[in-house]
């Protein structure tokens, strides 16, 4: 069975910055979308483009061929499976559920096992890149789950993003995307570092950008974040909440295989530092504000924003 | 007055895994070659291709229109152009003295003011872009210096690698490097965090390099320095040790500003600890063998051999 365009009915849950955009790129590849967001409004754009609004993410499931999440923590994503009226209940067999949440390992597993005893067919796929990458259907998607389960969604999910790898059974896409999220934690460290000691040293430091973009600091976090966090825009492609949540998990994840990862742990310490600035909601770029001198005394008006959301 | 290959003399103090490639490049330009290293023995290759030899830096100087150095420590540059017969009491008035070892900007200063005096032009132009962008002629260089000067250098620069910057004035090109070792030295830190967690859940490691490689992790020390990470090749483009003192010269700057970077502090802290194991003539990847769980009881022979050199 191929997921056509044409012939097939794509639920979409969650439909936030990244979940938006993902669900615009299918609905203008043809497929029949049906939304569900917890906040209403969020889904607005979507539905005047097309998309049919369900009250519910089981009565969204019944409808559907295919089921693609996009949530915020597990919790989430655990309730929106697993619930009275949840996927797991309300699909028809055969349907396909992808949750696209970065979420727990074991949480994958278990809504694998849930589906696979209900005959339905269950991956995770989470997805790195940003809301640039979402827009632009430019994300790299982690899979884990069936071999056979697999060739069947790709098709679709490389209408998001043009590397769909799968990383191995059930859980195995969680656990690619929180090696992803372990090494962009130290990079985001490391770029504000060097901005502050640019900024500092009274560099111009937009100049020394130019400079590592095309030697060994090179980055995909020094290119998307280090401009916005020079010029203080702190809006949120993803927000400093969801990725300290991925961080929570990794560490979780590696203190119990007993690996230590002393640059994810002082990651984490400063993003929450940032949190408790006010921050969370911020993207993650807002890491620069801890080293961000010029806001000592006078914070920028999106400082001030986000801090008040 | 321009530096044409045709009408110049270039030299070139400290031909190791760095120097050596980028002097073969000038040669192959078309430039007279005058070379000199300590370890006589590393400057073959060149010698074997056309470049000439000089019993010491003083020597060289007294003959070239341009010198560039590639040192290994703050003290080495210190010797080589400020010591009796070295560069500064050597070279003709006109000539212009170009460092591109990774230093301290204070020292780059210094020798600015020496050179000056004595109708030198000196320039601090540290690089980035490791052992294969000095092979392929695709360095990053930051420069410091007058701007003047800067325009007669940057096209003989220009042929080692096609982003040359004029960062400032004397110093400002060892702060830009110090920037990008700062982002750097945390990148590293979280590849290997990344693998380590890969490996230790049981994941295909280069599975894993291949998403992240397209989503928000990218960089260059992941694609470069990952794949050898994973094949236990600790052979140096970039010395563990060198890249240690690069870190004290950076830490050092950043105490006297009073700018904390903890990140920073922490690599260092690793990185010690790799050196400690015997591998400060590994290249930087060897910063893996913290976390390389296959080490442990059977160490692979690139170790061993690191290890008692």
């Amino acid at each position: 069975m191929g997921l056509e365009p044409e012939s097939t009915v794509v639920g979409f849950i969650g439909t936030g910055v990244m979940g938006g955009s993902m669900a615009e790129r299918l609905l203008r590849a043809g497929f029949r979308l049906l939304v569900h967001n917890r906040t209403p409004g969020r889904a607005q754009p979507l539905l005047a483009a097309g998309a049919g609004w369900r009250e519910d993410p089981g009565a969204v499931a019944a409808e559907s061929d295919i089921v693609l999440t996009m949530l915020g923590y597990p919790q989430d994503v655990a309730e929106v499976y697993a619930g009275t009226g949840g996927l797991l209940e309300s699909a028809r067999p055969g349907t396909y559920l992808v949750d696209m949440t970065t979420s727990k390992p074991s949480l994958a597993e278990r809504i694998w096992r849930d589906a696979h005893g209900r005959g339905l067919h269950a991956l995770d796929a989470p997805v790195s890149g940003g809301a640039s990458g979402a827009r632009e259907a430019r994300l790299s998607i982690m899979v884990g789950g069936e071999p056979a389960d697999f060739e069947v969604v790709r098709p679709l999910l490389e209408r998001l993003g043009p590397r769909v790898v799968l990383q191995g059974g059930p859980g195995a896409g969680q656990h690619a995307k929180l090696c992803n999220q372990i090494a962009l934690a130290s990079a985001m460290v490391g770029v504000c570092e060097a901005l502050a000691y640019a900024r500092r040293t009274g560099l111009e430091p937009a100049r020394v950008l130019q400079s590592m973009e095309a030697g060994a600091a090179a980055s995909w976090a020094l290119s998307h974040h280090g401009p916005r966090m020079l010029a203080g825009d702190f809006e949120a492609g993803f927000y400093v909440k969801h990725f300290l949540k991925d961080m929570g998990i990794a560490l979780e994840s590696a203190e119990e295989m007993e690996l230590d990862l002393p640059g994810l742990e002082l990651a984490r310490m400063l993003y929450q530092q940032v949190e408790e600035m006010g921050l969370g909601n911020a993207g993650t770029q807002a890491l620069f504000a801890l080293w961000d001198d010029e806001e000592d005394d006078d914070p920028p008006p999106e400082l001030v924003q986000l801090g008040r959301r």
